[in-house]
């Protein structure tokens, strides 16, 4: 049989117990969705799971439905979670990452058990995907590619930002979506130069590129995908600037493999963006892990030494930023392979729609 | 001239600099609404925000849309934060709430900086809401009240509970929320038996009594409201929950007002449960403040002692909830006044739709 998640754990930290603090580690442990608990887990395997009065029920059912092992302790929850913890603990030694807990935590922990202070293993493991966690982030990659379609096809001319965007997230949720990935991104016309635009209520217009960053969640894993759609006749510098972004990023996909450090991926975009004169209009990272959590390592910049692993779901999302004109992103989600990787973002990366939008 | 929110928290922290790690803390101070960000503010009310590439334009311009005089710089983000921060602070001691900072960060930041462990003022001072606020959460409650009031006279019977609650959201949307202000919980049937249910694919049918807990958010300021809607005829023992939920209700009600403490409030709720023999069947506290996040100080339960003041934005939000039959909460949002408190839910606490929908 082989090893549970939890039985991977074991020889991965110092200590006798391992504390599991972020809700996204423990959902991976354990099964349980909530946002609130904390877990122990022991060198053979063992997991004990905190939860409060609101999730003791569901823990206990999420777990089973999960098929893991895990005894479900009721707590009653918030600074009392540390009392309960350190109780089970007993005199045994405690593995606590410190960039997973508060300082006020670590203190009051630290007052009750001996804490051996190193990262979380947890993090490092999820990173992996198995076949299940491919499938789920696939199939919500595939709602949002049928989504974004569904709604560039009816037209973007006329609607609002925040139109589109819920648009977009009915369509996600109505495609089977439990929720959706992140905030929706539809940044239009000059708004286009702000990466993390919000939606806002300006209207789409002829000649708008618009930034459509997006994605849906499905039994908890999440997918991320950009796209800029022109409407109608797009100035020709927005062409210029769409097809510098498109050449980046196919740069960037080129490099991702099995062993590629994240610094190449984002190496290869800005030799792009540097032959063209524009590496100053590009303003973030080329790439993120993606699965449980939306920003997952490794975060892909110009100084990420980390090394891809097969397996591994991140983003390739190069963009640019003109302020006062607008902006361009293109995102794929892929999957990396020993030899290169697989696409899961299947929508076009040229995508247009009339100056008006159709009568719906 | 009134004081600025920044000058506001001057005395209110020992050292020369407050560290202001929390975005929703750094959204009231400089009206940023980014996610990732810090602020820094010395005793003269001077701010100094750090944010990173991504953000720094719409920084500059939420800080001047908000009024507020605010010194941008950009970060590279992360980790980087950290110098960053240091640098500016100087030789100055730094005032940092252990319980908003990672112990990492802590532990990096004090390796550079003199830092003072206290409690944030930040926190303490967004208690109180000002006419402006009130108005954004009044503009977001109203938002909740139209969407239930439209979703449930089109019917729940014969939808699924994830239906339901796109129903819900798209309403929130359309009818002017910048958002929805948490996850929309729908727990139909047995499912209302657990407080934190996420709408599933059961299909609502005759006889269940549907839990909806819903907000808007407008301007970044959420609302709360929980209803049980009795879909055509249900079983007396629910009709029963549902009284004694509303008595504990009022009762609650009847108790905030300036100068309760939490546990006041509380244990209203749960005498009228005593008498009733139904303790056990509640499982989470009365209720807690609402603002620019969805759970704010002051949690009340059993042990919370502190004390509301006029112009605070709570829940009073009592439930019970029967394994393998059902739940029942009802939840206003009202706002503590010198006498009692204003009501700021206005949908009615009986509802109820026939045992099939409108076609729609």
């Amino acid at each position: 049989m082989n090893p549970t998640r939890a039985q991977r754990l074991a020889g991965r930290f110092a200590a006798q117990w391992l504390l599991v603090p972020r809700p996204e580690d423990v959902r991976w442990l354990t099964g349980f969705s909530g946002s609130t608990s904390t877990a122990l887990v022991d060198a053979d395997g063992r997991v004990v799971l905190f939860v409060d009065g609101r999730y003791a029920e569901r823990a206990v059912d999420e777990a089973a439905a999960a098929g893991r092992d895990v005894d479900v302790v009721r707590t009653k929850g918030g600074a009392a979670v540390i009392a309960d913890v350190a109780a089970r603990a007993g005199t045994g030694a405690m593995s606590v990452d410190p960039h997973a807990v508060t300082a006020a935590f670590m203190d009051e922990l630290g007052s009750r058990v001996q804490v051996v202070r190193e990262p979380g293993p947890v993090a490092a493991l999820r990173r992996v995907k198995d076949g299940s966690e491919v499938q789920l982030i696939e199939r919500a990659a595939s709602i949002a590619d049928a989504a974004i379609q569904a709604v560039v096809a009816d037209g973007l001319a006329g609607r609002t930002e925040a139109e589109v965007r819920l648009r977009l997230d009915g369509e996600m949720l109505r495609l089977g979506a439990d929720d959706v990935s992140f905030p929706t991104i539809v940044a239009s016309g000059p708004n286009g130069a702000r990466p993390h635009h919000e939606p806002s209520n300006r209207e789409i217009i002829d000649g708008d590129m618009v930034v459509i960053d997006m994605g849906a969640a499905v039994g908890g894993y999440r997918s991320d995908m950009t796209r800029t759609v022109a409407v109608g006749t797009v100035d020709p510098a927005l062409v210029l600037m769409h097809g510098i972004v498109a050449e980046a990023q196919a740069a960037g996909l080129s490099v991702v493999r099995e062993g590629a450090a994240g610094s190449e991926v984002d190496g290869a975009v800005r030799a792009v963006y540097r032959e063209h004169g524009v590496e100053h209009e590009y303003l973030h990272g080329t790439g993120h892990g993606v699965g449980l959590v939306i920003h997952e390592t490794p975060i892909m910049g110009p100084s990420c030494k980390e090394v891809l692993s097969a397996g591994e779901v991140v983003t390739v999302e190069p963009g640019l930023y003109r302020k006062g004109v607008g902006g361009v992103r293109i995102e794929d989600l892929v999957v990396v392979t020993a030899t290169g990787c697989r696409i899961l973002s299947h929508t076009p990366k040229e995508l247009s729609c009339p100056p008006s939008a159709r009568m719906t």
